[in-house]
């Protein structure tokens, strides 16, 4: 599966010829093009992606006509890779390593990166940047010339791709390739945001809007926490029989029930609310919603779905003074690349945190925009895209 | 200074002819006349007041010309007293015990009463009603047969009032009755935001909107937890040097410093932002200034001001998503009144938590006007009214 040691000496230093799935235009099918990867700069590392999965981001991206999207441009940014070079300046990482790429940098020195309490990197802001971390350059070139825009700082879409170290986490080789990539992104956003943001209490309550693979995700954290109950609630019923998989023991079709809040809904099903609330769509009404479904002395609404920019949450002042309420957002499920995601990988290993049920289907590189098919139809909810397939 | 034993049982069961202040128009002077209180029902108790604090809610509720304003009212919610005479079903008070009334309701057996996490009584809700607790009446009437409202479950602008047990906690008779009135309300109001429901961290920042009584409390609170650094932030100047004794170390003149906002200085002041922000001015515009003076990664705004009815707290979506801080409302700064108010109590007796410096004017019950009139020109924190002077 993995290049051997010898191979990848072989182009250290040199640009790489390979190919990549290119977004050339918002919403048409990427295209398998042959490009250059750059050999990394400092602090940066070239990968060689042996697996990579499509996450409801890239869709979101893909699809975006206007600025943050832009194009051409190469996206995806769940992953599994080997280090095939190092740039000047890199101690953590060498040749054959077995990575993930994380768009959440994590310089390790910066106050926030030194804190238990943060994942918000200080010295290298997170943000939907079309270009590398550290230089804003970009390492991918056409055979003609042409540059191509990177996706959150990884750009997995790619047999090759450069990613600065803050992006880089090293990952246990005894995880299968298909499974390591799910802790790029949407798996660990979810389970850490009810393991690391909410702390689910065992035996609680747990209110998930959504059940796309980020709701899923917080399903499994909440599992694991020992939360009693997990209801999910979706408009699409299909979801129901697969939430049960992921710990889900009640669902609500939020379409049945007319104009009768949901919140009254959930308030009725749990006799006041519930401990822990999580809006896993990305909807400013959902996340009042949620608000609205949490017990009054404690409860706690997690915002974890990607609104619209510009979006706004508003809620009333007297609830928030006199309810007990607490708001929170969870980006990375609250994660600390480098020092959380092995705790996480360590309850895969331990059979804890179970993974299988993420990955739906899997694919070959070359049947890229199958796996975009499925996902915009809901039909799954990780396909693993396999580079040398 | 307090009644005996043997002069409290004279009176109980009858109605009690007593003097108390009267708002009986929105804005004008109290006028104090004769009044008939009635014996306490079940689970009430009559309270002889010792001595009376004026709080910033009583002038509010005093100048609300429409609901939940309403008239002729006895006002008044912070107070020390002696029960007089218990009514049915009272096991834990009985005659001559030193108590204190408090607004919020703890009925001790709920969910909520008997959960750690919860100071928001499921029996009885928190309301600004007109009437008492259980039975929606009122146990005062002048000597005309006219009834007079209650105010926040307590009105203790009068020599006696009725009180239901949820509302009446037992307090250590080593304290003097004008420092225990303070634990009523706005004191335990400040010092519990910043001990309970922010758990202020040692060595951290604090910053705080509004310098007034329950401002300098949560100053008060944040010192005992240690806080390193507390920035006061006020319009009224004469504030910071008061502010001082409070343990603020830091004050901002929030006029000074024309189109740049206040986030703004306080961000470059802590290098990023303060770990704790508390809005104690009760403006929805000031909320969301306070979160943008919190700490990315970890920073928690803190609601503790009452803000007018139906205003609204509107936040970014992307903000909450991305930033890692937390909202959180503090109500009685998240005690519960017959378990959290005792431990304060303590830290009193044990001088770790100072009174003395909240406690400005002292008056007579007659001249309890003038305490309106110390408060709403900023004159005074804490005046205390004593009844029998």
């Amino acid at each position: 599966m993995a290049a051997t040691q010898a191979e990848l000496s072989k182009t250290a230093g040199k640009p790489i010829h390979c190919r990549a799935a290119v977004a050339r235009k918002a919403g048409e099918p990427l295209v398998i093009e042959e490009v250059i990867v750059a050999p990394p700069k400092s602090c940066e590392v070239r990968i060689k992606i042996i697996c990579t999965s499509l996450c409801h981001s890239d869709v979101t991206f893909w699809k975006l006509k206007d600025f943050p999207g832009c194009f051409p441009r190469i996206l995806g940014h769940e992953a599994f890779g080997i280090v095939e070079s190092v740039g000047e300046n890199v101690q953590e990482l060498e040749e054959g390593d077995p990575v993930i790429p994380i768009f959440l940098p994590d310089c390790t020195e910066c106050t926030d990166c030194t804190s238990k309490k943060s994942n918000s990197c200080s010295q290298f802001q997170f943000k939907v940047s079309p270009w590398m971390l550290r230089d804003g350059t970009s390492r991918f070139t056409t055979v003609d010339g042409e540059t191509l825009y990177h996706f959150l700082f990884v750009s997995s879409f790619a047999e090759y791709t450069v990613v600065d170290i803050a992006n880089v986490t090293k990952i246990d080789p005894r995880v299968p390739p298909n499974r390591a990539c799910l802790f790029s992104c949407g798996v660990s956003t979810g389970v850490g945001a009810a393991l690391k943001t909410a702390s689910v209490e065992q035996g609680s309550t747990v209110v998930i809007f959504g059940l796309g693979g980020i709701g899923l995700a917080v399903a499994e954290g909440a599992r694991i926490c020992g939360a009693s109950r997990i209801i999910g609630i979706d408009i699409n019923t299909d979801k129901f029989e697969i939430g049960k998989q992921f710990g889900a023991t009640d669902f609500v079709n939020s379409n049945s029930y007319g104009d009768k809040p949901i919140s009254q809904v959930i308030n009725e099903m749990t006799n006041g609310g519930a401990d822990y609330c999580f809006e896993c769509v990305g909807m400013g009404t959902l996340v009042q919603e949620a608000y609205a479904c949490c017990r009054k002395g404690w409860g706690k609404t997690i915002v974890v779905g990607v609104d619209k920019p510009g979006a706004m949450l508003t809620f009333k002042s007297f609830d928030i003074l006199h309810l007990g309420k607490t708001i929170m957002g969870s980006l990375f499920g609250g994660l600390k690349p480098k020092s959380d995601i092995p705790l996480l990988v360590k309850r895969y290993l331990d059979k804890e945190l179970e993974l299988d049920k993420f990955v739906t289907h899997e694919v070959s590189f070359q049947d890229i925009n199958k796996a975009f098919d499925l996902l915009v139809e809901g039909k799954s909810l990780r396909c693993v895209i396999w580079m040398d397939k």
